[in-house]
């Protein structure tokens, strides 16, 4: 067996990401160190642990909306979360899930859980942006560097491939766009499903890298849709940001499976030092 | 005084949207029939009560950021709400609410309340798209009339007009792009404030008319920010289309106003017939 299998069950997305019930409506789960950057886990992780306790909550089997109001962010380590049905349909559950650790609340979202059907073409997707051109092989990987001593043991779990047009910023040559495209795959041999797309629309850079350097863009709310589940493999990625204001940024996600269909979308709304 | 100007005030969005105090984070409100559809008021009217009971519960003014959960569709009559601050920032406020009508929970919120300034010029807008030309006049309004003999007394508050390239559906002739584009106002000479564009974001019909008719389109999840105090008179609205697939649709919004300026978006998962 591959080291790289090995690292996959003992630290694979699916395995940090897992809850174990403990009371009515309560589950016990574990932030783990090998999936933070500066010491944190990013949203999309804790988002996803909501998800799993959601979906084991619930009669149906996968989150398609998510929506997470971050309220303190939790370090590495041992964290509670309630989940509650607030109204159970036929075709679909809508649930509060709230992430505590060391008595104090770190996330609320509310989650609707229903069941995604096999991929097959959308009935339309005219609207949407189209998915970049450029081969995995032909991207950019993010160096699973710290940019300032921080540890970023993230980075060793995830492949973050940017289109050169997109990779600018790392030689402080933004495009002004705003817009990073490329791929995101898993580390080892684990595959995207439903609740780690959750995950992927919380991982790239923010699209304002390719704008202007602005440090640390922490999210306020972050909304994701999780449209069908993804064929294995990595999965492309556009991040792209619409306004910056106040002190604010508006960010959309999309995130198609490498078959080309559309699997995940994502908003959020983050603070930023410019505007 | 003119009749409009009485009918703004007995019915005006302001008005309809009071929520007073009934105890310890707990507000009472009721909904106007006179701004029902089908005799169901909208997902963003909802919204915006639950809007002013989560400013009124913090320390800070206006709703930057709501994402609802609908349960239940209440009817006009008496609602409570209830409020909970979840984190009380030095510049934003994290709140719950929830809407609750003869018992039973009607909608879910989580909002952001924070501070926003007079409109001025955003740092960065490129990423948002173009606001529409057409002028208001020069738009298609929307008959109040009953589609099936239904009662839309909301059509009496507000004034939808269509660019004329987005008016086909009403001819049976949609464009196919899955957009709409026009204005908005509000009956009378009520102005738009923060508050009031949280419904201004779910006031359009859906953007899937402009690709074939589906009936009845319910929200199932709406996330709105709010970006700038908005200039009064009537704003311009985008609505447009994604992705229609497995009888769900995503819907993005974009409102800015008469100068020229982005003050709301938002985006929705809704169910449809097609797909």
């Amino acid at each position: 067996m591959s080291g790289s299998r090995a690292s996959v069950r003992k630290h694979g997305f699916t395995q940090v990401t897992e809850v174990s019930p403990d009371g009515p409506g309560r589950f016990a789960g574990e932030i783990s160190s090998e999936w933070t950057f500066g010491g944190r886990a990013n949203g999309g992780y804790l988002l996803a642990m909501l998800g799993r306790a959601a979906a084991a909550t619930s009669a149906h089997s996968h989150v398609i909306t998510a929506s997470a109001q971050y309220l303190r962010s939790p370090g590495p380590g041992a964290v509670a979360i309630v989940a509650e049905v607030l109204r159970a349909g036929r075709t679909a559950s809508q649930v509060r899930a709230r992430m505590i650790q060391d008595g104090q609340p770190c996330v609320e979202a509310l989650l609707t859980v229903a069941e995604l059907g096999k991929a097959s073409a959308p009935y339309w997707e005219a609207g949407a942006p189209a998915p970049g051109q450029v081969d995995y092989e032909d991207c950019v990987r993010l160096a699973p560097r710290a940019p300032a001593g921080a540890s970023v043991s993230l980075m060793n779990q995830i492949d973050v491939r940017l289109e050169p047009d997109s990779a600018g910023f790392l030689t402080r040559q933004p495009s002004g766009r705003g817009q990073l495209r490329g791929w995101l795959g898993l580390s080892g041999v684990e595959a995207f499903d439903a609740n780690s797309l959750l995950f992927a629309v919380d991982t790239f850079p923010p699209a304002t890298f390719d704008i202007e350097w602005a440090g640390w863009v922490p999210t306020l709310e972050l909304t994701a849709y999780i449209r069908a589940l993804p064929a294995p493999g990595p999965v492309r990625v556009l991040q792209r940001a619409h306004v910056i204001d106040a002190q604010r940024v508006d960010e959309a996600c999309f995130v198609w499976d490498r078959t080309g269909r559309l699997v995940a979308q994502a908003t959020q709304l983050a603070g930023i030092r410019l505007g």
